[in-house]
C-alpha cells in the first residue's frame, strides 16, 4: 500500500486540526493515522498525518505545491512531505565492534528496516568481512584527530554520491566535527551507550561501575556538534548488580544498544520523529 | 481550566476527521488533545477530542445536541460528551487488605484523583478506621456466596443512593453476580493480582510460585460477567527470582497492584477509555 | 521465627566461606541465607550469613565475642552483628510533599516493614495532621540555611534522645550539613528524584524535561557530605513521552519515589546492604 | 583462567554449606562464585560452586570421585562437575524465521557464547544461506506429522554423530515426541513467543492481540513431553498499546525472543541452571 505523510510544526492556533484534515478530505485521502501534539510552554502545534495515495485526489507532485498555497501558508507551517515508496538510503558507519552492525544488517535481511543500505563505511577493516557476506559496499576510511579533516572529506564526496539521506552511526568510534554535522541536521543518528545525560564521553561502563549504579542505560540521539547532547529518539535500561563486572555490563549494554538503535531507526524510517529545539516528538 | 472530552467511535469512513475538528473549530473551540485511532480489523473509528470550554461559542447544555444534529447522526457515531467540572463519583470496594485503599485515599488527599468518593464499602470491618481516618463514610455489608442476593440489594440501594458513577474493587474478595455487573457496563473497575490471562481465578500468586515463572504481574480490567476476562485497562510486571517464597511474591505484587489499579483509575477518570468488544483504547 | 545475620567484609582470601560456615555449624546453626560476594578489582569478600538462633548452641551475647576471637580477627573482618528481633528505630524526615510519608506509614500499618517509628520530623507544619492520623509523635523544626546550625543541634537532640537507629529522608528538602551527616555514615537513607547521576540537585523533572528524555527515574542512596553522591541503594524508572508535561513527570516520578524508597528501607532493614567505598553490595 | 563448577541438590541439613567449603577449602581452592538457595516448601537445597582449577590440589579426574566419597555420599546430593576449558556442543534446530537465527550466530561469532555449533538442523532449506555464511553446517530434515517418526531418527542419528550436548530450538515450529524428548532432559532450550502460561500452543501474538493484553512476553524453557509446559529459564516482556497491529506485535516480540534465548542458553552454557521438580533455580 502507498502513503504520503506530511510532518508540521507552527505556531499554535485554533483551527489548524480542521484545516489539515479538510485539505486531506477535500481530495478523497483516506486517513491512516493523524497525531498531533501541542508543546504547552512555547506553543508549538506538532503533527504527523499519513494517508493512503490510492484514490488521493491529487498526484504526487501536486501534494506539496496545494499544501504549501491552501494551508501551510496560512499558519507559518514549516512541513515535509514523504511518500512510502520512496526508500530512504541510510549510511552505516561503524568501527570494530560487530553487534550493532550484525543486528541491523540482519533486520534489513528480514524486511524489518524499509530502507536501502548503499555502503558501511569504516574507519578500520575488520567488519569488512562481514559487510561481504551481507553482499553491501563497504569503505574503509581510516580517520583520527589528525587526519579527521581529510577522512570527513573522503566522507562528504562518498555520501554525496550514493546520495545518502541520513548516516547511522553504529558504534562509530570517531567524533565527527562539528563543520561536517551540521551539514545534515537531525540526519547522523548515534548510539550512546549510557542513559544520557549520566555518562556522556569515553567509557561509560567504566563510570557506571564505578559510581556503583543500579541500572545502566543507552541512549540514540541526533547527532549535533554539541557531544552526546543532540534531541534524544530513545532510550532503555537493564538493571545490573554488585555482581556485574564492567564486562558484564559491556555485553548486557551490546543488547540494549542494538534494541535502541534499531528501534531510533526504524522511526526515523517511518517519518516518525519530529525536531523542535532540542527534544524530539516521536508519534 | 474548564475542557470538555467527546469520545467517539463508529465505523470508518473518510472524513471523519474532518467533520469533528471542523465541528469543533466552527464554534472557535481552542483543541487540548485529538487522538484517533483505526481499528484495521474490524474498520472501526475511535475519538477522543478536549478542547477549552472558556471561548467555545456553544454552551454545554447546547453541545451534545448540536454534535448528534450535526455530526453524529451523519456518521452513525456512538459517543459521550465529558465535563472537566463535574467530578465523577466513585464508590471504593475493599475486603481485609489494606494497601490498594491506602495508596487510593493518599492520592486522593494529595490531588491526584478528580474525584468524590461518597463511600467506602466492605464485606469487613476492619478498614472500617482507615476510613474514618480519611473522613468518608463507610458502610458494612456483608458478601458470601449464600447471602449474595440480599447483599447486592443493598449494595445497589447504596450506589443509587450516592449517585455513584463507578465503582472500583479495591482487592475486593467477592465475586458480583451477572445480574449486578451487567447493570454497570465500564462502570466497575478491579484489580487482578496476576497477569491476565495467565492466573485467573484465586490464588494466582501461588499458581505463580508453582509454576516458576520468572516475572509476575497485575492486570486492572472492567468487570464483566466472564470472571476476570473483561475489557483490560493496564498491566504491569516485576521480576522474580527462585528467592522469592510466596510471601515475597504477595510482598512483590502488593505494588504493583496499587500502580496498575491507580493507573486505570486515573484513565477511567479522566475519560481515556474507549472499549469495544472486549478491548480497550487508551488515548 | 528468631533470626541472626552476619555482615563481613574483609580482603579476599582462601577458606573465608570454609570458616565462617565451620563457625556457624560448629555450633549447629540452621543457615537460612548465605550470600558472598568478591569484587575482582579491589580483591574485597562480602558475606552476609543469615542463621536460625533457635537450637543455636551459643547465646546472643556470646555469639560475636566468639566470632571475633575464632574467626574475624584472623581475615581482618569487619562485620556487624544483627538480631532479627530487635526492630531498628527509624526517624522520618519529610517537607511538605506527602506521598513518601503516606505510603511508608501505610506500609508500616500493613506490617510491610519490621521498623519502629519513634517521629516523623519537619520543616513544616502541614503533614502533622498525617502524623496524628498514623498516631506517630511529629516534631516540628524549622530548618533553612540560615539556622541550619540550630536546627540540626535540635534534630541531633532528638535522634539521640529516641535512640534512632537511621534516618529516612522522605522528600526532606533541606540539606543536612557534613557535620551532621558525618556522624551517621550509612545510616541516612535519601530519596532523589532522578536517575542519579543524571539530574542531581533541585528541579530535577524541569531538568529531565527540557533534555528530552525517554525514561526518568528515581534513586534512594545514602547521604554523604557530598550532595547526591552517596552509595546507591536502588535505582527504578519509568517511560515518558513528549505528551507528559513537567507536571505529569511530577506525577509518575512520584510512584516511583515511593517504591524505590521504600525498597531501600526494605533492604536497610533487614539488613541486606554492605557498603564499600562509595558503592553498595545488596545481596 | 580455567575453572570448574559443581551443581548440587539435596535434602536439606545442617552442616552443608561447611561441608562443600571445607571440602574446596582442604585442596586449597579459590572460590569465585558460591551461591545456595534453600527451597523452603520441599526442603531441598541447591547449591553452585565455582572455583579456579590452577592451584587446586585434586585433579581433574580425582575431583568427582573425591567429593562423592568425602562429601555426596553423606548427605544423599545429586551433583553435576563441570569444566569451564569443556565448551558444550550446541545442536541448533530452526524453521524459516532467521531473527533468533542471526542473533546467536552473531553473538557467537563476537564471542558472547562459549559454544561450539556443530550444525543447524530445519525442516526447511530457506535458512541454509545464512548456515553457509557463518560456515556453518546445515542439515535440511524434513519434518512434520506424518513423517515426525522417521524425521526424529534422523535427527537422533546426527544428535549423537556430532556428539551434542544440548539443543536450541530457535523458532523450531515443529514438535518433538515425548520419546525424543525424554532423552534429553533438561538440555533441549525453547523459546516460546509468550508469556507463559498465557497463550500456550500456535499463533500466541493473535491470541495476545484478540484478548487486548497491554504488555507481551517471551519464555524459554526446558522442553517436556508436556507441551510449551516445562520449566522456565527465563522471561521477559514489552509493552504494546491499540495501535499495535498483529504485525507489530510480531515486530516488537521478535526482539524480545532473541533476547529471552540468549539469556537462557548463556545461562545453560555457563552452568548456572539447577531443575528441581518442574521449576529452575538460576544463580
Amino acid at each position: 500500500m502507498s502513503s504520503a505523510v506530511l510532518l508540521i510544526h507552527c505556531p499554535d492556533k485554533s483551527g489548524l486540526v480542521a484545516s489539515v484534515s479538510d485539505f486531506l478530505a477535500r481530495y478523497h485521502g483516506n486517513i491512516l493515522h493523524f497525531d498531533q501534539h501541542v508543546d504547552a510552554e512555547s506553543q508549538v502545534f506538532f503533527m504527523r498525518a499519513e494517508w493512503e495515495l490510492d484514490g488521493f485526489q491529487l498526484n504526487k507532485e501536486e501534494i506539496g505545491t496545494q499544501f504549501e498555497l491552501q494551508i501551510a501558508s496560512r499558519f507559518d507551517m514549516k512541513w515535509e512531505l514523504f511518500f512510502s515508496e520512496e526508500r530512504p538510503r541510510m549510511g552505516l558507519f561503524v568501527s570494530q565492534l560487530s553487534h550493532c552492525l550484525f543486528d541491523i544488517l540482519s533486520r534489513h535481511e528480514a524486511n524489518e528496516l524499509a530502507v536501502d543500505i548503499p555502503f558501511i563505511l569504516s574507519n578500520h577493516t575488520s567488519l569488512e568481512p562481514v559487510a561481504r557476506r551481507f553482499e553491501i559496499p563497504f569503505f574503509h576510511v581510516p580517520n583520527s584527530k589528525d587526519i579527521k579533516q581529510n577522512a570527513e572529506k573522503t566522507i562528504l564526496e562518498l555520501v554525496h554520491l550514493h546520495k545518502i539521506d541520513f548516516m547511522v552511526l553504529a558504534r562509530y568510534m570517531q567524533i565527527l566535527s562539528a563543520e561536517f554535522v551540521e551539514q545534515f541536521p537531525n540526519r547522523i543518528i548515534n548510539i550512546h551507550h549510557s542513559f544520557l545525560p549520566a555518562f556522556p564521553g569515553a567509557k561509560p561502563y567504566h563510570s557506571a561501575h564505578q559510581r556503583g549504579v543500579k541500572i545502566i542505560g543507552a541512549t540514540s540521539h541526533y547527532v549535533t556538534s554539541d557531544l552526546d547532547a543532540g534531541p534524544i529518539i530513545e532510550q532503555d535500561i537493564v538493571r545490573v548488580t554488585h555482581k556485574d563486572s564492567i564486562d558484564d555490563l559491556v555485553l548486557k549494554g551490546r543488547d540494549l544498544e542494538k534494541l535502541v538503535l534499531s528501534r531510533a531507526i526504524r522511526h526515523h524510517i517511518n517519518r516518525k520523529i519530529l525536531v523542535y529545539g532540542n527534544k524530539t516528538v516521536v508519534f
